[in-house]
């Protein structure tokens, strides 16, 4: 049996999705991939809990009721209980700061320089020192995975990585937001207000209470900049990236370009030129990038062997954006196992 | 470096592509991947030529000029030039034959006995003989690997095995056969009979001569056999599909279909429960399934944890095929490799 134990930054949404599905999958993990996932630490903003083999329900427990791990464990900052916990993957699900990537970025280096490997779910890190990040990760021999960066749910990276090494990836484009996709397809199908089809995705717990770096496109541009280092090896911070949301788009634009055989879609792009853009552009009806409806985020990769390539996923949710970072844990448990 | 040597049997459109492929992007592969691919044997039905480093240029000439390879090599059988030639993969792209699985059969359960891995586009063999294939392979600890069985370009068993570890598939549905779906795309969009489609299909190369696997729905079948057997572990072969083919239908039907909505696809689809069918099914516009246009594949999987998945690529194609192929050879060379 291959054992792989964690230590887990963040227990908001998805952490706490995660939480969950450690608790109702492990057996399974088990028995079909000879893989044991255990839990050795927690942290969140106001504490840590370090322990053997740590119940994820019981962590679950702890943190709604008392708000913080740290009732079960202590106030260390994360940064100091990773250097006591005992542990082989940093899973990093703290919220994303574009700015300076804090407080993800400095548990990521530090997990590496413990020569620990990292799975995250947090864009900051990666969208302003991805390069930073991975030539540390080369030097350490460890490896950072980060599938849920870009689409939740739906698979890109670890697709790209596994299933078309033969092939060159000339460029990439897609929706990559689901929040600003909902508001779209609300506004367009039912001729609402930018306000009103928010606040429509607020209610449903589709956008949240500030819901900026969506509409202005910045969650986009972080998901184009870690897309266009991991798949076209184009070297790329947040600040490369020619950035305009919909804050300005009215129903009325919509309504028109509907009458004329065009979707207004918020796109992210990249080329291998390194031309990174994010922007509402008119999209054919026809296009299947103009199809992705609601939620559902959409990518199309041009090759050069394999000719186009279009995968589409749930964009978001917190078992979704869990099961991606799951799967990420398993990849580097199979391989570089800790046999026991 | 990682060196990874081939015996490749068949030097049809495929193997052809995959000489092509050698030749142009071996050395790309050595900088960007860190493994040497390098030819030790090729195979056709007349003959085989064994070497050190043969060069795929030269083997392409070879075929071109004589029709064989046995015109450099000799009138060995590729069974007895397996045992004779240094190989650690065999790459396996004789024709699908769908009674017996052969010759690719004997060839693949060779290649394991031999302690050799197999990447595979011939859907024969596994529609056959899938569980009896993997069991010899685990017992001698091969690795086997055929993503372009299904859907050429489009990845999907790849997807599954590293991209969604930590979910569990319920089932599968989609178009998978680029013929079939040509042909209705041209019947929808110009009213012409199937016997028109298929001839406009012919003429560009996309259908063969014999169309039947294809028009029968059999192709299709097999790739719902293999779906099913690798990705929601239901271990069945060819003979429990259910199999209805787009033979009988008329332009008629598809613009009545068309008027109401519809499109009428050739879907192919398996549950965890082993009901596995092939129809043409009328689809909803609306549905992303009914939206893939020509020789375009699609699958959809529905999963516990990530909701519902999309992917559509290019179900043909030499090589886009032979992409595929080199895609799983790439992978096998990074877990398995022969350090020189």
């Amino acid at each position: 049996m291959r054992v792989v134990r964690l230590f887990v930054i963040g227990l908001g949404a998805v952490g706490r999705g995660l939480m969950r599905l450690l608790r109702e999958k492990r057996d399974q993990y088990a028995r079909r991939l000879n893989v044991r996932v255990e839990l050795t630490g927690v942290a969140d903003s106001r504490g840590a809990w370090i322990g053997e083999d740590l119940d994820p329900e019981e962590v679950l427990r702890v943190k709604e009721r008392h708000g913080t791990v740290a009732a079960a464990g202590d106030e260390r900052d994360a940064l100091e209980a990773m250097e006591d916990a005992d542990f082989d993957v940093l899973v990093e699900l703290t919220p994303t700061d574009i700015e300076t990537g804090e407080p993800g970025l400095s548990h990521i280096l530090k997990a590496i320089e413990l020569g620990r490997h990292v799975v995250t779910a947090n864009k900051g890190p990666l969208a302003v020192a991805y390069d930073r990040i991975m030539r540390a990760a080369e030097r350490r021999d460890v490896i950072i995975r980060y599938e849920a960066t870009a689409g939740g749910a739906m698979p890109v990276f670890n697709l790209v990585r596994e299933t078309l090494k033969s092939v060159d990836v000339l460029s990439i484009e897609g929706v990559l937001n689901g929040t600003v996709n909902y508001v779209l397809t609300r506004m367009e199908t039912e001729g609402l207000s930018l306000d009103d089809a928010l606040a429509d995705a607020q209610s449903r717990g589709i956008a949240e209470a500030d819901p900026s770096m969506d509409i202005e496109g910045w969650d986009t541009a972080c998901k184009i900049v870690i897309l266009a280092n991991s798949i076209l090896g184009v070297r790329c911070t947040i600040d490369d990236v020619d950035v305009t949301g919909i804050e300005d788009l009215t129903p009325e634009a919509i309504r028109i370009a509907n009458e004329r055989g065009y979707r207004i879609k918020l796109i992210g792009r990249a080329d291998r030129d390194g031309d990174l853009l994010v922007r509402p552009c008119l999209v054919p009806k026809s296009d299947p990038i103009a199809r992705v409806r609601g939620v559902m985020n959409v990518v199309r990769l041009e090759t050069d062997l394999a000719g186009t390539i279009y995968v589409s996923g749930r964009g978001a949710g917190p078992l979704e954006t869990a099961s991606a970072v799951m799967s990420d844990i398993l990849s580097i448990a199979e391989r570089s196992p800790t046999t026991r």
